[in-house]
């Protein structure tokens, strides 16, 4: 099972009420002298999001992990349940 | 098993000589009237990235699945051999 069916799968028995937006991104293989980019990403990704819906810093929960030769960054955005999409 | 952990153990058995990134960006429990805005965050995304890693066009493979309520959008970005890390 791919990650795409895995994730397909388990939003079925996560929270029903609340919308929201999930983000995972994995760097593979990469040399370890190479710095890292993703905590700048994450921030610039943050700001693109918000020009499509309304988030408060306090409802986004961030977790990065790193070992030899991978990093997984992970971002959980839980949306405001009033009017938040700005193209609507 | 979390999504975090799955990835985590999952990346072990893929290609192990190409480095990538793997983005996963699912929204969920959205009103059906809601206009999609991952198609046009996936554009803006490629363009962060793009910043820091030089990437090819024909290196993306993209998959955007919509059902009732859940979006997911996946891409997933070969990155070249070569030097490509624009921080270094």
């Amino acid at each position: 099972m791919g990650l795409f069916d895995y994730f397909h799968a388990n939003r079925k028995s996560a929270d029903v009420a609340k919308e929201r937006l999930s983000i995972l991104i994995a760097r593979d293989h990469f040399h370890r002298h190479q710095p890292s980019f993703l905590p700048a990403l994450q921030n610039e990704l943050l700001e693109v999001i918000k020009k499509y819906v309304d988030i408060d810093q306090d409802d986004v929960t961030v977790s990065l992990d790193r070992e030899e030769d991978c990093e997984i960054l992970e971002l959980n955005i839980a949306l405001p349940e009033k009017r938040h999409n700005k193209e609507a």
